[in-house]
């Protein structure tokens, strides 16, 4: 089983390939729950990502017919990039599969990273059988994104740097897909000092390794279904998961409301930008999965920053609705001159700011001489939404919530 | 004048109640400009801006009278927060009059450093005219935002922390609002090594001191126009002015499309969050705005990250369209079965991903039988974007680009 020597030799041979990122403060998370809360920042690291620590020592342990042959892998994402960029620095061949559909983001980073891109099938397994057959036909080492001891060493060294860097720390935060990086930090954290509590955290939509440790035995999940993609992962890893068993204290899950909702937070109170499964440990801090003790020092691991532009504003804009502070409401006001400006006193005296107004007079379900207006208004707090609708309903404008 | 010493004094003042920021180099920046990019990362300051420096400073140095009667000052932004956490540390009770319409999240802010909010007036000059009545009636001391000798000495301890934790640095490049900021931080800046170049960076719709020093005198700006509200400022200080014109070498300016694209860029490659203001220094550094040299090393100020949520998403997508990774387009197609698919089937075969569609059969303008199509693309970049226009054109789709 891995070991911590097995972790501080991936230190020794990654070197200077990884950043060592900074851990920070939070006052404000410390404030929310009473602990002391620190954040690894792995999102800083080279790639946005922790993977290039565990390509990096993967790759530096190949022997040199491997490594002549060149490497090929399959992943939608981080691992495409931390393999591509740890290839390239070490003069290996890199090609990763990634599906057709991939964000052309991470394509385009992979690519810039030196590593070439074949666009296969429709999904991550059609991706991944693609690669494997390049494994074959072109002779090249298969670099698994969790399953291999030499990955989960490199992953591992966070682990490291966070004990030192925080030697009071109590208990570490981390996410798990597929279990490498996990299996690597706790192997570490607890080599250490075997006092440190080790908590693992999965979405609620793949939730494999939960599912497996109740059941004592893996178990593969039918589907995955999360906006933390970094860490949508069906099945744990044959080598990862009696790791896991051995080293993790716990294991909870977080629904992707909550892992929003962190995101949310991590962006407009800490000024760093997380992807969802970035997220997840900072989540289930917060929302209390696990019992925090007065005072106790926790590292939750923000382990990438790799979201897409899209998700991110849709996270945005979900943070404030349920945040109270964006309102998108329908409402019906009879069309004749001045209703408008009315209605928008109305809400005006109340101090909710407007957005953008939709205002249409070929709505089909209302009565002719009517017109249906929608409107983006932004809030307070819930309170001041429900102060906002009692308003306009006391003015006599219907008023549905639309979200 | 301001001098070193003011700035290290204020330093002793400040102490722990400020954070020592940290300076991260930046990989990304240094390759597109072929210099060493180091940030200096302020977002991640208390309240998130550097006002918190200037604050405590003014408040440390107050006549005891002063601080039993309170202090008073106007905001609509990261100074608000700065006074109101700085004098509730100081035990010094804070009065901050905002514009009625000021944004919720900065309100909230405000108060929860505990700092009494006064809501007032439809803009900053009413709300500043408030704060100078309640200066009078309550006996308050006014804190004034910049044009304050004590404050520019806050600010300026960013320089002390800049030349020692970066000692090869060549060039600061440091955003101006009122010139408190780069007063202080091209005071210490110069008196630890002359020889240091200070770039100050305006946006262009609030280019008062640019205008200044052109004109060798200063300039009032008519109004100010830019989405970096923590420089809209259109009169420069006259404190600081006379210091600007001494110490800092060059006064550029950058649009607010310049801006959004560093904010853009520092989200997605640095994962950190910076506010318009925020991100000047780096559109300028970025978009050739002063002279650079091959390695030179260059410290563009992120002096803050408190940026609306909305604002942000509006950034976000005009960064991707600037880019060429956003598409809104609008066809036409005959309204029968099966055109719809076809017409998804030439974008798919075109590798573009279809964000959101919009089937509209009732559009007055055009033939009865046929229909209206707005859709949302995800691109690859230019190339692409006229690749998948000239695909749809070919198949017969007239295509009018909306964004």
């Amino acid at each position: 089983m891995l070991s911590l020597s097995d972790v501080r030799a991936a230190r020794d041979r990654i070197g200077d390939s990884a950043v060592r990122t900074p851990i920070e403060y939070s006052h404000t998370f410390s404030e929310f729950t009473g602990a002391e809360v620190y954040l690894k920042c792995e999102q800083f690291q080279r790639t946005g990502a922790f993977k290039i620590r565990g390509a990096t020592n993967r790759i530096a342990t190949l022997p040199e017919a491997d490594r002549e042959a060149g490497v090929v892998t399959a992943s939608a994402g981080n691992h495409a990039q931390g393999v591509a960029l740890a290839a390239t620095r070490a003069g290996v061949d890199a090609t990763i599969v990634m599906p057709e559909h991939a964000p052309i983001s991470k394509v385009k980073a992979t690519e810039g990273y030196g590593g070439r891109v074949v666009l296969h099938g429709a999904d991550y397994s059609e991706a991944q059988a693609r690669a494997h057959e390049l494994e074959r036909e072109e002779g090249r080492f298969y670099l698994h994104a969790f399953d291999d001891e030499d990955v989960m060493a490199g992953q591992g060294t966070i682990g490291l740097e966070i004990v030192e860097d925080v030697p009071d720390v109590d208990t570490v935060v981390v996410p798990i897909g597929g279990g490498g990086l996990i299996s690597g930090i706790a192997t570490a954290v607890k080599g250490l000092d075997p006092d440190v509590r080790v908590v693992g955290v999965q979405a609620e939509g793949a939730s494999s390794v939960a599912d497996s440790l109740k059941k004592g035995e893996i178990v593969e999940r039918e589907g995955v279904d999360t906006i933390a993609d970094g860490i949508a992962v069906s099945r744990v890893g044959e080598r990862t998961f009696p790791v896991i068993r051995e080293r993790v204290d716990e294991v909870v899950t977080v629904s992707d409301p909550e892992i929003a909702m962190a995101i949310t937070y991590l962006l407009e109170r800490s000024k760093m930008l997380a992807e969802g499964a970035g997220a997840a440990a900072l989540a289930a801090t917060l929302e209390g999965k696990f019992e925090v003790g007065e005072g106790e020092c926790i590292v939750p691991l923000v382990c990438g920053g790799n979201i897409d532009p899209n998700v991110l504003t849709t996270v945005l804009m979900r943070g404030l609705i349920r945040s109270g502070r964006y309102l998108r409401i329908r409402t019906v006001l009879k069309d004749r001159p001045g209703t408008l400006l009315e209605l928008t006193d109305v809400i005006a005296s109340n101090r909710a700011n407007i957005y953008a107004i939709q205002h249409d007079r070929t709505a089909r379900d209302i009565g002719m001489g009517s017109a249906e207006v929608e409107l983006d208004l932004e809030t307070r707090g819930h309170d001041h939404v429900e102060a906002v609708i009692e308003a306009m309903e006391a003015h006599g404008y219907p008023v549905e919530v639309l979200v």
